[in-house]
Formats: structure tokens, C-alpha cells, sequence
């Protein structure tokens, strides 16, 4: 029997994008959409200035948006996702997880609080179990699990695989999409002919997001993985797809042979959005790239190439795709986690 | 009295740059233009697609266009420019050194040979004497000396200023604009929407061009600096201007106002293409930007910002025009130091 | 049972989107591909650099590529697609018509000749009847059928639905996808912040061929049109979609509305590949757009929008996928009026 | 003598680029410069997000910038440009000529009144003695001029150059630069890989003002050009130039020569900002281009070519830079045109 999902923040470009991966889903049924308090009490296909690339669901257009409050969701709905701006989330999501509700968010707030699972399925699937620390301390009923920011997301995996050889000192240098910032985040006058060395908070992101994911949780208490993280964040002229040139310190000897094979080999994951290879890689140097890669296990694969050695480790790129992998998509695939562990 | 200069391969992205940067120069004044035997008795004007977005001087229009050949340049000739492809300037200027032409060449070829100064007026002037290592071994009357690759000349004076507080290793990952690839190098199909994260041959330039600049010449023998050099190249849809995101691991403390200060100070030189300070620091994040920043010093300027610390050093972005700071202005720029230095 | 088809110039841009477009075709089954000389004996998959945005279907790679010649591909082949150079066309198709082969062609040669049927299966089914005046004039077993220039059939559908008001007048100005040039026919440095106000040809055209797709046969003799067409054509820097604005002088009074809804009700035709709307027609004035709507019917849907009234007429934009709907789909949808109406 | 100017809405887009191109202006010496309330009392270097790819003038950073309320601007200013929002414009437009200022306006509002001079100084400079007309009617010390919309500048001196073949009738589509829509006008999200069909209100100003631009004064009233104008305006990934399609009926008999030497001789007019030669038409089809081209005279010159004839007429491409002559530059040279016919 399907179980009954709702979105907070619906009507945004995360949330057109959760709309649009829940239309065919197997287990999930949408069943309740929230924004803010202008939209609520509207119909969804009127309150929504839909962007997606594919049709409006007839379902969801019909749909009465209702305010972001618990008052408001009802009360059989089994998980919630949050696409909410992160200030606006910071106040909100405890509402929700003290009257109950599961959480499966992609919103900031809180990534780094040490009893929040901050998880990607096929990475750190027992961090899930933070939701128990989450609970004491917090006195919830429901529980909060969070998905990393998009640019962490799509060099994790890799580094993850890189970790048999002892993950010792990462320098990684983004060029992301302008999807990234929101429909109206980065304007044309902006970007074109142009690119942009700075985006706020990002580095910051990836240099802790990417040592929570790593870190080991011993049933009490997680702790950071030691690796070294340094990052320098770039907006291009793209619309979808990060890309990613990543230097890795290893500790022991791995050739490009050993190192593409360990991405290869990387465990995928049994459930419904999870592509059935994690990570893709290509032998020719110039792949990945955006436009022609982003879209490879409908968005939710990661792509990897041009392995080469260096004095110390490795070098590679890597690409994943920022909203799908690294937004709705990856708060879909915790949603399906956490109904597989039985947390719904 | 103004010296003769020629340009060899003066049809193409890049000789038509020399002729623009040529147009007013004060000491410079262009007498012989050559290309490739199809253009060889043309016009300039017919035999030369004219694309840089200043009009083409009419008397240069006008001129003859030579066989790239020693028996077709005039004797007169003080100075050679040279913009060939580098299989063809592997070929064609030991003809032109040999016949005693002085050459400042662009093309990549030979340019770590022992015996051929590498040189950027601002950082290793004194490399220019290995000319007389040169002139024995090979026993040219000529002289040769090369620009490094557009890439590599955008970061070498950062890296140069961090050089006081003991440059140690250095990952560095390219944002560079379409123009580097030549007019026709890069199709739209390729490139809108999109970036390529491999430009082939250009990470071992990087790597080794930066330690022969940042090297010690004692006049016998030149040795190549220590640091460790790590490079990852991409291409994205910026027309021009290239931008580098630098990591720099320094063997001694220094905060990143020090580094600021450092890049700020570093010496510029006296000559007529040289910018008036070598670097500018923007103390806003989000700069230097390759369309806002690109043309700053009529191009020659280099471009720092984004300073700040890292466990082991700082990190930083760079930006510098990759057709003139890192092509026919670089190689101006020596043509001016061997007339300063009296080479001819 | 399946019809054999082949592709002649199977290895160009549009020879692979024709591999895509047959992969899971219902009636048409590749069995033979062809390219030029230097291609000729090598497996497709080396011989073809793969650029379509769906991966090359593994049976095709293992094909071996014959020669553009006659002799070279098999007897039994029920059809062939033609995706070559127009001047390479011009001499090769006689020669396999000669041999009895019935040919769907894309390539421009001949489209304008009295006897060579130029078809939209929607417009003008009915001129495939001049294949019997083509073969009592040349005395070829085979038969010869063309579609139109991709910026053609973009406005044509929505001028066939206007005819019903008395089409007098027309000024189109097209904006044009650099893939209408093929896959290097626009570089980077040409389009990036730029617009080129010129497609070679592509003006004469559209005003002789939209002439033709609209006039009538009458068993002997095709009569153009004779309302007056006029072009302008523009390059910009979208990869895929032509965009037109298209003014429209009527003899008859016709509203917006009137015009929206013979739009809308255009009949579309039974044929695999039709869209089952030939145009859709949008309420919002700012759509039809490149991006967002290129795809509608898998790419053979016709979009027109923002229908307005003029002094003399209606002005209104239209958009059509210049690769799919104005290329190898064209030629496919032909195919498949061939075999429905029997030729095959 | 410097005539004292001042600004109204001058830390906007086009406020800058007044700022810009009073720089070093010969005349006209910058002694106001106003904004909203927000940002009225601050230095204008804190309160203008500078954008302009040239420095801010030092002295402009240091002046304060006032409200924009006749209370607020010195007495002795001889000239006000405007740059205010229309809405804006409307409310306080008035109460500027009330108080005796005269007023340079680039604001949209009271274009189309009959009392308002609407002007190209090269095109119809005798319109500016509706000024009178409009001091009767309306009882105002000041004067107010306006400038038409950029997509109108863009092609009216090339229709007042073929007026005097008896212009008939104009079919006109844009392809408009997104600095049209001011620095956050355009979403990146919205234009790459993208067009989009419609610019609100853009083709009502293009077909009413032309027709006024172009119309007689007979020191009584403004007739309007009798001609038809029908426009349609497309947004495209371009950052700055328009360029223009245009299809014109003409009366009389003109062969393309004929058009292009009239275009060529339309006379200039001495003015500091006008360029020597109004119209530069191109003989080579593929240019204009907006990034090649816009430059041209400063950006204040149009450039046209490709002109052909039609059944009825000419059918050319035209092109300006559409925040220069288009906007900015436009309501500088109307002020300098008030100066030299002694209105101030």
C-alpha cells in the first residue's frame, strides 16, 4: 500500500522538482502541498509558476495548497519533505518533528547538528540511526533526516570509494550550475560571457557536509572523518549539472586503474530512485560533462573521469545533477531509505 | 628610432592580436607580416579573416604577406614575433635563428629545452641571459625566447608574490574562456550549456612552465623550482579571460591580509606593455570575474581575490586575458625587455 | 513484418539522429548504413562520433558501414533515408534511383524540381502522386521524395491552417538553433553574446518551398502557391529549436480566436511518428520558447503562440525541433507515408 | 561655460551609464545625482551597485545623492536627465517642469503625448519646438523631451533614410539583448540555450512611436507618419545590441544601391555625441552582429546591411546599442540638442 507523502514548500523550484519525481513513484502518493501564506488556500496550478520540463500533473494542478503549519497537514500523512528556504525551515521543521511528523529534508538548517542524520543511501545508510540520539535529546516523536548540500553531494560518493586507499587531503574546485541558486538566483547579465568565483557559504558546506558523510557513527556519537577538505566554489554559464575537479591525498598506493575501479565497484543501493551503478566511469578524458551526463540514471547517477595519479593520491573530475542527485532526488532516495528501515 | 618588428604566422587568433597590440606602439613599428605558403603574395587584408573587434590599420591592410621563410623576411629586421602552430614553429625558427633573427615566440614548442629562456618580464628577467647558454650550445646568432602558455602566465605572478613565505605545492583547477582554443577550436554544439573538463596537453604545461618560471638561473644552468604543481584544466562558455582556482600550501605563516599585501607589492617593470602595478586584490569575494575583470591594464593586468587561509596556506582565485596577458601581449612584453636589455 | 530501411550518410548529425529516431521504430527496421569512402568497411560505432543525448544502439554500433553506392547496399531494402551533403546528393541519388530504390530525403537537392514530390504528410499527402510523373520522366524504378528545410516546415503547418482565411502575404523572420548548421558549423567564438544575420540560402527557401508544400496537384501538374513569402533568417545561441515571427496578410477577416482555433484544429495524420496534435497553441504570450517547448510530441509537435491582429491580418510566433520535425523526423514521417500509401 | 546637469534615478542600470558617458563630456558638468528614498543622504558610492565595465569617476563615488524632489536639487541646474521608472517618472516628472527645470527623459511615460517632443536629434530636431505647444498647454516654466525606446532608435534612422522613397509600410521583428530588461531583468534560468517570444509592451511603443518619430510639425500640431508598423520582439542571450529584421514597402521604385547610398548619405548632426556617420552599412550579409558591431561610433552609431529587394520594397538587418544610443546616450544628445538650440 502506498504511503502518503506531503511537501513543504511546494510551489518553488525544489518542490516543482519533488512534484515532478513523485508523479510515477512506486510507494509514495502526494497527498498534501504547503507554501507560504500567500499561496495557501489556492489551487496549486495557480499558485505554482510551474518551470519544470515536463507537464503539470493533472492531480497535483487541482490540488488546494495548504499553509506550511501542522495545523494545516494532515495527520496521516507519513512523510514530509522540506524544500523550505533554511531560515524559514530552522523555524518550521521542529514544529513538524514535535508534532510528529517524519522529515525528510533538503533544506540547510541544521546538516551539522550532531544528532541529525545527514545521509546519502548508498554512502552512510547506518547514520539513520542518529534518529534514536535525535529523539532522546530532542523529545520528538518524529524524526528529521537531512541530505547534503548539491556540490557535496556529487564529490562524496567518489571520496567514499577513494577511501579504501585512506582518504587523506581533498582539494576540489566546483563549476555549478546556475539551477543551483534557484530559478532567479543568478541573472543573465550576471553569467553570460562570465563566471563567478564566490557563492556564499558553499565552500564552507562541502568542507564539513563531506566529513559527516564519511564520519563513523558507533551508535552514540558520530565522528568526522579526518580527511583534510578544501574547497573553492565557482558559478558558470550552465543550467543544470556540477561538475567538479578534485585533487585526492591517499595514504596508501592506488593507481588511476585501482581508483576507477574502486568507483565502479562502489555498492549501489536496493531502492526505487537509486540508479542501479552509483557511480559512472568514462575512459575518455573528456567526459563528464554537463549537458551530455547530467540526465545518466535519470539524474541520479554520479559521473567520474579523467583519473590521472599525482605525487600523492589522484586527480579526477566528477559531475552529478544539482537538483535532481542533489536536491528533491536525494531527499526522495532518504524518504525511500527511511521507509525501508521501517522509521514509516 | 623605432625598431623593425615582424610577426611570423600573422594571419591567424593570435597574430592579428600582435597587430592590434602593435597598431600605437611607441617603439615598435611593424615592417614584414608572414603565413603560411596558401596567403604567401596576398594582401593582408585578403589573406587575413580579420575577427579582433578593433578595425584592421589600413597600412598593415596593405601589406604583403610574406612565405614564413628567412630568405622572405628582410634583413633589416630587429625583432621576430612568432604566433605559428607549434609543429610549425618547431620547424621554422631554428631556420629564422640560425639565419640571426631574434625571435619572441608564442608557440609552445621547445619552450622547457634548458637552453631557451621562458620569461615574464615582472617575474624572471634574469632568465632572459641564458641567451648566451643558447647561442653556445647551439651556435644561432639569433636568439630565442618564449612566453609560457596563457594558463600557466594567468597564476606564476601570484604564485611568485606567495614565493616570500616559501611556496610548497600548489592545486590549481582552470576556468578558461573559448578563445584560448583558437577561433575555430571550440564549436557551439560543444560548449553552450555546458563545460568540457579536459584541455589536452595543458595540466603539464601548467605544471612544469610555473617551476622553470619560478626557478633559479645562475647563469650556467637553470634549476627548475621545488614546489609541487598540480593542475586540472576546463573549458566553459566564457569568450574570454581565464579563471584559476588557486590552492597554495606555504612553508611559513602568513595570513591572507599578508598574501594580499605580497600580490599588491609585487614589483611591476618599467616597460611600455607592462600595466602599472601587476596584480590587483579585490577585496570583494565574488571578483575577479572574467568579463568584468578581463580588460583591466588594457589586458595585461593580472587579477587576484578571495583570499583566505587554509589548514596548511591559503587559497585564492586569479583571472588574466588569455590572448594578450597570455599570448601576443605576453610576447611583446619580451620583445621590449630584450630591447630594455639590449639583445637588440 | 518490419520493412528493411537504410540510411545513406548515416554517420553526419542528422544520420544519427535518424539511428535514434529507428530504434524502437513499430514498422522500419535498420538494416543498412552507409558513409562516405573513408568510412566505408569499419563497424558504424568507430566510424561515427556519437553525439545524440541517448546512447548508440548497440546492434547499430556492431554494423559495418558500406559505401554510399548502389552496389554496396543489400537488394531487399524496402527504403532508404538520405542524409547527405546536398552536392554529394545530387549525384548519388539518381544512381540509386536508377537501381530502383525508393528514397526519403533531407538533403536539399531537387526540392523545387516540377517532378519530386516535397511533402508534410499533414499539408500534402496528395503530391506523392507525382512520383508518377517523375518516373514517366526519368524513367527511374525507384522514387524520390524530399521534405523541407528545417525552417520551412516550422512555419508551414501554421500557414496551411490559415490558408482557409486566404493566405496573401507573408514576412517571416526566423531565430535559429546553431544545430541547424551542424554539429561544427557554428563555433563558440561566433555566437557566444551574438546574433548572425544571415544562414546562407536558407531565405530562398522558405519563400520558394513553403510556395510549393502549399500548392496544389492536380494529377499533372504541381502550382505553387501565389501567396507572397518573404524571409528573413537569423542564427542565435540556442542549440536546438527554430523560433519564427511570422506576420500574415489574410484576404478574409479572421480573429485571434479564429486563428488560435484552426491552429489547434489542423488535422494531424495516422502515421507512427505524427504527433497526435500537429500544433499546439499557447495562451501565454511568452511561449513558444527553444528550451521548453522543442520537445512537445517527442519533438514533432509545431508550437505557435501569442496569435495577435494586424491591420491586414494576424502576426504570431511558432516553434518547431529543427533536427527532429524539420530533419531526420521529417524523413522518417515520409517513410511512413510511403508505406502507408503503398510506394513501399 | 559647463552647463550644470543633474540625474534623476541615477544609481539604476541607465543611471549609471549617464553617469559613464558624462565622464569626460565637453559641455555638460554632473552636479546632482538623485535616487529613492532609501538610498537619498548616502555617498553614491555606497549607494549604487556599480556595473558599468568602466571605474566609477572618483568624484561621482564621493557626491551625496539626494531625493529625487525639486526641494532637493539645486536651483542653478540648467538640465535634469531622467532615468526614473516610468511609474516613477509620471508622478514626478511634472513636478520637475513646474518648478522650471528642463527635463532630458529616457522614461517611457507621456511619449505618445502630442505636447511632448519625441526625438532622434539626427531624425527630426524641429520637433523640439513643441515645447512651446506644451508650455501653453500646461503652464510649465521647464521644458520636458523624451527620447524613444531602444528597439524604436534601433530602426527609425534607417526608415527616415528610405522615407524618401515613400515609406508604405514596415514589418519589423527584434532580436533584443537582455541589458533591455535592466541588470535583474532577465533570469539566467530564463535565457540560456533559450528565446523568448514577447517583451510587454514593446511592440505597441515600436509601432506607435516610429509613426510619431517620423511624422510632421507644423509649429500647431504633430502629424503622425501615415506608415504601417508592425512589430514583433523576441528576447534572445544576447547581453548588448539590437538587432532588427525589417521588411519595408516603399512607394517609389529603389533598387538595394539606391538603399544603401541613402542610409550612408543620411546626413549627422554636430553634436558632441553624435557620431561623424548616423547610418554604417555593411556590404558582407553576415554583419551587422551585436557583440562585433555595437561599439561602433561609441555606441552611438546604427549599422545596417544585408538589404535586398522584395516584391515590394527592401527587406535589411539594423543594429545599436540599445543602453547607449538606445537609452542613455539618446537622452544626452537630446540635451545637448536643447543646449545648442538655446532651450538652456
Amino acid at each position: 500500500m502506498a504511503l502518503q507523502v506531503g511537501i513543504l514548500g511546494a510551489t518553488g523550484a525544489v518542490g516543482q522538482r519533488f512534484i515532478q519525481l513523485l508523479e510515477d513513484h512506486p510507494t509514495f502518493e502526494l497527498a498534501a502541498v504547503t507554501a507560504s501564506e500567500s499561496s495557501a488556500g489556492k489551487r496549486y496550478g495557480d499558485a505554482a509558476k510551474w518551470r519544470v520540463n515536463t507537464p503539470i500533473p493533472n492531480d497535483v494542478a487541482e490540488m488546494e495548497v495548504g499553509r506550511t503549519d501542522p495545523a494545516d497537514v494532515p495527520d496521516d500523512i507519513d512523510l514530509l519533505f522540506s524544500s523550505l528556504p533554511s531560515s524559514v525551515a530552522a523555524e518550521v521543521e521542529p514544529e513538524f518533528l514535535e508534532a510528529g511528523y517524519v522529515v525528510s529534508s533538503n533544506s540547510s538548517n541544521d546538516r551539522m547538528a550532531p544528532d541529525v542524520p545527514l545521509t546519502i543511501p548508498e554512502i552512510n545508510p547506518g547514520h539513520l540511526d542518529l534518529i534514536e540520539v535525535q529523539r532522546d535529546e530532542r523529545g520528538w516523536d518524529g524524526a528529521l533526516v537531512k541530505n547534503p548540500n548539491c556540490s557535496t553531494i556529487t564529490m562524496v560518493p567518489t571520496l567514499a570509494a577513494l577511501d579504501q586507499f585512506g582518504l587523506d587531503r581533498v582539494h576540489v574546485t566546483t563549476l555549478q550550475a546556475v539551477s543551483g541558486a534557484g530559478y532567479d538566483g543568478v541573472t543573465s547579465m550576471e553569467i553570460i560571457d562570465n563566471a563567478i568565483p564566490h557563492i556564499g557559504g558553499e565552500e564552507a558546506k562541502m568542507e564539513s557536509e563531506s566529513r559527516k558523510l564519511l564520519g563513523t557513527f558507533d551508535g552514540a556519537e558520530l565522528a568526522l572523518h579526518d580527511a583534510e577538505v578544501n574547497a573553492s566554489c565557482n558559478r558558470i554559464p550552465t543550467l543544470d549539472g556540477h561538475l567538479e575537479s578534485v585533487f585526492a591525498d591517499l595514504k596508501e598506493d592506488a593507481s588511476p586503474e585501482d581508483v576507477a575501479a574502486a568507483m565502479r565497484d562502489y555498492p549501489g543501493i536496493d531502492l526505487p530512485s537509486a540508479p542501479e551503478q552509483l557511480i559512472h566511469v568514462f575512459e575518455d578524458d573528456f567526459r563528464p560533462q554537463p549537458r551530455l551526463d547530467r540526465e545518466r540514471g535519470d539524474g541520479m547517477q554520479i559521473s567520474a573521469g579523467g583519473i590521472q595519479a599525482t605525487d600523492r593520491g589522484v586527480k579526477y573530475n566528477c559531475l552529478a545533477h544539482n537538483t535532481i542527485r542533489g536536491a528533491a532526488g536525494a531527499s526522495v532516495l532518504n524518504g525511500e531509505l527511511l521507509a525501508e528501515e521501517g522509521w514509516i
